[in-house]
């Protein structure tokens, strides 16, 4: 087999659909945030940045940073083994209680992404429960999908955020068999939110346990940014909770919270957690400062907020057609992987602004999108000169306005 | 079902077969590597690390920290998001080059860890290359174990570091078939070799691809730190190389090294890749220096094998049974889970040494071990007080010594 025509095939189905992804070139500045180098075609150029999931621009907030230089002087670069193996830093540590103590649980467990924090414990869960079944929002993310593929469990796919759905599938099975609920609080490319109580509470009538994925939700949501969960009063309903520290934290890793046993058990037995070695302990350091300061801050959020529903509120006086949600992201729907692709370059070039276009197999076709995050640093001027730059190019797309 | 009994049950079942894990409570120090802090029982005490993967202490090297710290101030925390949504940055590409040329390859592909960098890349070409086999040595490393498992792809496994048993299998199929060959320089717990040329030589006759994991064996072998295929002359004739940043490189991360094509292929299919934020910038800065450093200076691999050369003749000399390999590892046998452990926990309490017990399932039963890793840091003294430690708590627990 020529295995290199066989990847250059793969490669062209790629570019002939207009899907083919280009990785934007960057270097993030600290304290310029949204602002950003762009390197391309030997040139380098500013822009902003209108896609980042640094959503409260925590990669750039001074304590965390500082927080980071003090570990990498007193700890060094690295962690320099597996969590077993003379890996385990006592910044992992502190960071593990106050994760545990944030969501209300008795202990909490890190992992390197919340990709493998995902993937790791609902394989570990599905591999070890005998006779388990795993019930899966139809959306969930690639992680949770993964991670039940791989544990080669029975699943059932639910209905998207259909507790009725989830109670109808739930019913064909006994009380005895082990049974986890897995969801998500908010879907990262709608925006929508779980009915995360009623979901609780039919998880409950069938003796389910229930496992929540609030990756876009901790530190945003929450008085102390402990997420939906916090939001809602509904923390102790959640078995296990799974976090990032990528996202609203601004570092990078990933966790679950739970009860001491189940985070003992996934630490005794889950191989993605094992066998690899573990964060930085300055990573860990950033990520606890920034955890302490949203449990403390609702500055960051508030304003947050506020942008969110600037952009909002100006993209429908011009009837740019944006998904309503409850939740902090801004979906600009296109519906068409070339045109997505053109704008999103055209306002790379001639506006300097940023936003990725996001192409199946990340949403499903014709609902090709500029999935756009406002964060409390953009500015008014941000907003006019990204509104106006859609309001530009939608034009010249001959795309549809939306009926104010 | 009662889910917390479950967990607790698995739990008891560890501690009763002497092998549930208690991670140490370190605190590394920059700068005064192997020495760290341990936090046990509200106390802190100095003990000397000899279990460390930051096999060449390039985690406190002072180009490394400096790299570090200058892109933590220009591009802060994170990267603030996926590969392809905002997350890459130049740091990212210079690396990846970096490495690409490590290794004499067109290409390579950063991943968050050693770890997802086997398991998505071994299961994504497991599940697109149709009816593709792979041939997997016995004892290859869990993560790509795991890999394969998740492509479900046909698997076929071959005794460990055999080439002919490879060829017998490799002969079951045809030539057209997509196979490959996976397997690792380095064996990390017996720190035995593998015989890359005659593994290369039967793939080869077969039109099989070579998949090598380095993990063990980059910075630390040839010239300019490519690992073994390196040092044999043998880069061309790997198809992908995969190495860490976490060990020898000192800080952490994982990659791939082939054809631009096939990372191209894997960059832009593998969810592992896809679905996850990307490594901090200032993460990518370190090991773009550890790199660079080690590609340029063999006076930190000149040192360490003199310092793995005295440990083993100082064990030698008093009759301490280790295992004998061509590699920096040095595996010292107990056979016992429980005497592993208490030989373990009594270096830390009464010598403050830590190395850190190795049992099953890392190893198999009966070949509990301490494994040690010298490193260019561990001055004779140290030695001296590893190999006193060692000797004495051999006669207490009255086991076997080596005839000399
Ligand atoms: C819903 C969801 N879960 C998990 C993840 C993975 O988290 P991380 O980026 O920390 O790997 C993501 C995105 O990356 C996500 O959108
Ligand atoms: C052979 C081998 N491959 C891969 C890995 C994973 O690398 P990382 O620690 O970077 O996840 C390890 C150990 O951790 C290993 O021993």
């Amino acid at each position: 087999m020529d295995i290199e025509a066989f990847f250059a095939a793969k490669l062209d189905s790629l570019h002939n659909e207009g899907r083919y992804r280009v990785f934007a070139d960057l270097e993030r500045r600290k304290g310029d945030f949204p602002r950003a180098i762009r390197y391309a075609n030997g040139t380098r150029s500013e822009v902003t940045v209108w896609c980042s999931n640094d959503y409260l621009g925590m990669g750039q907030h001074p304590p965390v940073i500082a927080a980071m230089h003090e570990a990498l002087d007193r700890c060094g670069a690295g962690a320099g083994g597996t969590r077993n193996i003379s890996g385990t830093n006592h910044y992992h540590v502190l960071l593990e209680h106050e994760l545990a103590d944030l969501h209300g649980k008795q202990a909490a467990l890190l992992f390197t992404s919340g990709y493998v924090s995902n993937w790791t414990t609902l394989g570990t869960l599905g591999a070890h429960l005998p006779g388990a079944v795993i019930f899966s929002d139809q959306n969930n993310h690639a992680s949770i999908i993964e991670g039940i593929r791989h544990s080669k469990v029975e699943k059932r796919i639910w209905r998207h955020n259909d507790p009725k759905d989830l109670d109808r599938l739930l019913s064909e099975y006994g009380r005895e068999a082990p049974k986890i609920v897995a969801f998500e609080s908010v879907y990262s490319m709608d925006g929508d939110i779980a009915p995360i109580k009623e979901i609780c509470d039919v998880a409950d009538k069938h003796g389910a346990l229930t496992y929540l994925d609030e990756v876009h939700a901790v530190g945003m949501y929450g008085p102390r940014g402990g997420g939906l969960a916090e939001r809602e009063g509904l923390m102790d309903r959640i078995t296990i909770i799974e976090g990032t520290l990528g996202k609203a934290f601004g570092v990078v890793g990933g966790y679950i919270a739970g009860s001491a046993a189940l985070c003992d058990f996934i630490r005794s037995f889950a191989s993605g957690l094992i066998f690899t070695t573990s964060l930085p302990p300055h990573v860990a350091a950033g990520a606890l400062a920034a955890v302490r300061h949203l449990k403390g801050s609702n500055a960051e959020r508030e304003l947050h907020r506020d942008r969110v529903a600037s952009v909002r509120g100006r993209l429908e006086r011009i009837g740019i057609p944006y998904l309503p949600n409850l939740s902090h992201i801004v979906p600009v729907m296109v519906g068409d992987p070339v045109k997505c692709k053109w704008i999103s370059d055209t306002m790379l070039d001639s506006y300097r602004i940023y936003v990725q276009p996001i192409n199946y197999p990340t949403v499903p076709r014709k609902s090709e999108r500029l999935r756009i995050t406002p964060s409390p640093l953009h500015s008014d001027a941000d907003i006019d000169h990204l509104v106006g730059a859609l309001s530009d190019l939608w034009s010249r797309c001959a795309l549809a306005r939306a009926v104010a």
